[in-house]
Parts: C-alpha cells; structure tokens; sequence
C-alpha cells in the first residue's frame, strides 16, 4: 500500500492507495505547527502497512537528494515550519522509501498520469489562488534543476490602465504581485466571488496569464498547460487567455488549437495528491 | 567514428571524431542553397567510416520523432531551406542513424558534457548574436516537448529610458528585438565593435538579459547558465548582468554566486559542434 501526503499551508491531505491513482482512504488534517499537524499525519499512516509515502509538499522546500537539508521546508513564512525535516521525520518514523517534491510539480506528476495530460510525457500545471504557483513534468520527469520552479514570480508587463501597485512582497507587482487572488481583491475591492459579473476584472487576469503562459511556452515548450486554482474557477479567465495569447505570440510558434492545450485539471482537486502517490510509487521503484 | 553537423545560418560546420569531443577532422562550409551546401556535407562525410551523425541546427525545425515532417527545417527565414529534410537527407545517403535537435540545444549537451557545466545534470545555454536563442539540458536531457525552446523571444519590460523601437518581425520589442547585436547596432547608430566605450549600450544590454535569465531561473532552475555569442564578447555585459539580477530577483531564490553561476562557454564556438557529436553518440547508443 502506498502513502501519500499533500501538505499544503492550510491543511494536509493524507491518503493511501495504489498507483493507479486509486484511494482506499483519505483525511484532511489543519496545518497548525508541525508537533500537532504531524502527529495526527503519524497516526493515520500507522493504521496502514504501508511499502513507501509520497509528499508533495508548499515551499520554498530544498529537493536537492545530495543536500544535508532536503526534504525540509526551507524559508516559509510560516514560521513553525522553517527548516522542518519534513521528509525525514516520515523517514524516520516508517522506515520506508520517501518521494519528495513540490505540491504542484507533484500535481503535475498526477495530470500527466492519470489526468489531462495523461499519455504524455510533459505537461505544466499552474495553480491560479492565494498565490500562484507552477510545476512541470518534461520528458517524463519532474521539472528541477538547482531547485525547483518558482513561476508565479515571473514579471510581466504591467496593463496601460492598471494602476494597482501589486502585492507580492518581494517584487511588488511580478505576476503573482499582480494576479493572484489576494491582488484581485485588492484590486477591485471585493472578493473575486463577488465580482463574477465585472468582465473587466476576468479580462485583465486573462491579460497577464496569457502573458505568463507566452515565456512559459517558449521557455518550456509544454505539450499541455493546466490551469487550476481557485481563480480559474472564474471560466471567464480561460475565455480571456485564448483571446490574449494569440495577439501576444503573434503565430511565432505554432500551437495545437488552445480550448484544447490550456485545460482545466481533469483530477480537480485531487491533482495534488494523486501526484504524490505517484511519487510514492516511484521511490518504492527508486528504492529496488 | 561519429560524424556532426552544425548547421548554422551562415555556414555548416562538419566533423568527424568521438564522444570524448576529440576531432579528428572538421572543415566548414558555407551555407547557400540546400543542393550546393548539402553536396559538399556529403562529400566530406563519404570520405569516412562514419557510425552515426550528430546534427545542431539553426530553426525552427522539427524535432518531434513521431511527426511526419521529423527532421526537417520548418519556416525558416532562408527561403530555400524551408521545410527542406535536413535529418533524412543524411539518412537516406549514409545509412546510419541520426540525431537531431537545435544547435542551441547541441551547445547545451556540449557545455553540460565537455564544458563549463561538466559533471551537471542540468544547464542553459543561451547565444546573443545576430539573434538570441537558448538551449537546455534537464535531467541529462536536452529540454523538448511540444516543439524546441524559443528564448529569444520572451517578453522583457522596456527600460523607461530606452526609447528604442525594437526589431523583432514578430513582436517588435520582445528580447530578440531589444538585445540581439542588429538591435544594439540600430539603437545606438554604430556596430557593436565600435561601441566598447560606451558604458551605457552594455549597461542597458545587460539590464535587459539580466530581466531574462530571471525568468529563466524562475521557471526552469538551471545549475548553470552560459552565455556565448558575438555580443556577450563585450565582457562588460556579464558585469551588467550581475549588478541587475539581484536588485531584479530580491533574493527570493537562493543562487550560486554569480560570477561562477552565469559564466562564458568553456568550449568557446566549439560548444555546437562537440554538442552535435555527443548527438550522433546518443543516436548510435539508442539504435544499439
């Protein structure tokens, strides 16, 4: 039986199954700090005999095998997680084979699996929320290199009629600055929930989405681009994309028709974990 | 023996030798119309045992393997050369197998083998000459999917001095359009050579590149960036480089220290040709 973990900021998804994406059992546990959140993490699995445990985890986390950290959470601003072992107190705890990645490369990993991108052998999955995040499988494997990706903060080029400063802390008005659900919020002075009927403000997300999908295709040249998240619930922002992306590539590279290139996930919110029980899998194979 | 092709724009660079990137012979040809070019690829590769043929081209081409038009130069500006079979030319004459990619992704697999990214999995080879492309190695593998990269053309934002029109036929003001040497010549009235005094031109060729390799690093984390072509001979560019990255970046990811992350090519204009026989090897390996 295989494990697997989504731990996200606000709550752990803990589940067991198989490879086929299959669970026999799931639960959802709140993050507090990690005495209590693990514990209740702990106690699930130990009701299981399980072979190896997946983690998809929130970052920034180091994915770096050779380094005396990884598989901790590294410089989150939540503040009981800093430098947490995450992957070695499962480790330490189980005794068996631990896969370890990003939340959303882990999503990613589940898509191309069992999901929109099932069949092929590179996809990229940006979760549109409270923040904006990205990750990637290509040629088979997941995307990292000196460390994982960190998408959301790409810059783009601001709107002429956008005025709003941006809220990312680190680079102000970078696409997740600009984008992510706490801007449009600030933005337009209403939960995005309430302003559904503003084509507008669904306009203008599609705008710089569009413009981040531009540098990530060309960059990355993914066979297919999922889109989730809490914003992309907004269908309208899918509308805008398809409208926005061809004027800003210009046909420079040919693309397959977009409605069916730029997806929603197919594994709804189940991305995330289907993925980390796929990364069970593999470090169970890894492991023999 | 192996053989490799570097086919650029302006000339075809041909050689024999082994995967150790020792030449044993290599002789360039210039690049006119396929007939007259090709001829003369023929004649000097038909004067050896060749086991396998390694080819970096210029692009667009096709390098997906299940495709019908696999192997040839897309829509090239060059006229002649489109939608010319440049793979299966030397197929059919030599019999042997062949490996095929882009010659920034060539350069990438020379770096990362015989180069300034020896002994890394990963790397980014970028060129800023009369155009800028980029290449990259991930896992071990040259970065492909839906199509090859085309990095050149990122959006960057305009320095709010830079009233310069930008020259990309497509986009007009994407990076290529700002940065590459016919921009640099235009903007500022004077080929390139000719301005090495003039701190400004590589100061704002810097801030531009330095605003790409972010979004580089952003999304594909390489180990190690390497920066060749024409223009980046102006060392100043690399200094440029360094002062703007971090004010860009904020230290939201951690990075090597720059001067050893973000480096020259260590085979210099060789990084092409070795990359185009580490090609043929892995073509005669995956046909074994």
């Amino acid at each position: 039986m295989l494990g697997a973990i989504e731990a996200g900021g606000t709550k752990f998804v803990c589940a067991v199954g198989d490879e086929t994406g299959e669970f026999a059992h799931s639960i959802q546990i709140p993050t507090t700090c990690p005495e209590e959140t693990m514990a209740k993490v702990i106690e699930f699995f130990g009701q299981y005999d399980i072979d190896s445990v997946g983690i998809g985890s929130f970052g920034p986390i180091n994915i770096n095998p050779e380094s005396k950290t990884y598989g901790y959470i590294t410089s989150t601003p939540k503040i009981a997680w800093r430098n947490y072992p995450l992957l070695q107190t499962i480790k330490d705890t189980f005794g068996v084979p631990v896969g370890f990645n990003t939340d959303v490369n882990a999503a990613a990993l589940g898509e191309a699996t069992h999901g929109a991108a099932k069949g092929l052998d590179s996809c990229l999955y940006i979760t549109v929320g409270t923040g904006i995040g990205a990750g990637a499988v290509v040629q088979g494997e997941l995307l990292q290199g000196h460390s994982h990706p960190e998408m959301g903060h790409i810059l783009v080029r601001r709107h002429p009629s956008d005025a709003y400063t941006g809220k990312c802390p680190y680079h102000v008005d970078c696409l997740e600055g600009l984008a992510a659900g706490p801007s449009i919020e600030e933005r337009w002075g209403d939960k995005g929930i309430n302003l559904v009927d503003r084509k507008e403000v669904w306009d203008l997300e599609g705008y710089y989405l569009a413009q981040a999908l531009m540098q990530y295709i060309l960059i990355l040249s993914p066979k297919k681009i999922i889109l989730g998240g809490g914003v992309m619930n907004q269908s309208q922002v899918f509308s805008s994309i398809y409208k926005y992306l061809p004027e800003l590539m210009k046909e420079y590279v040919s693309l397959p028709e977009l409605s069916s290139y730029i997806v929603s996930p197919e594994l709804g919110d189940r991305a995330g974990i289907t993925g980390s029980l796929l990364l069970a899998h593999r470090a169970l194979i890894e492991e023999n």
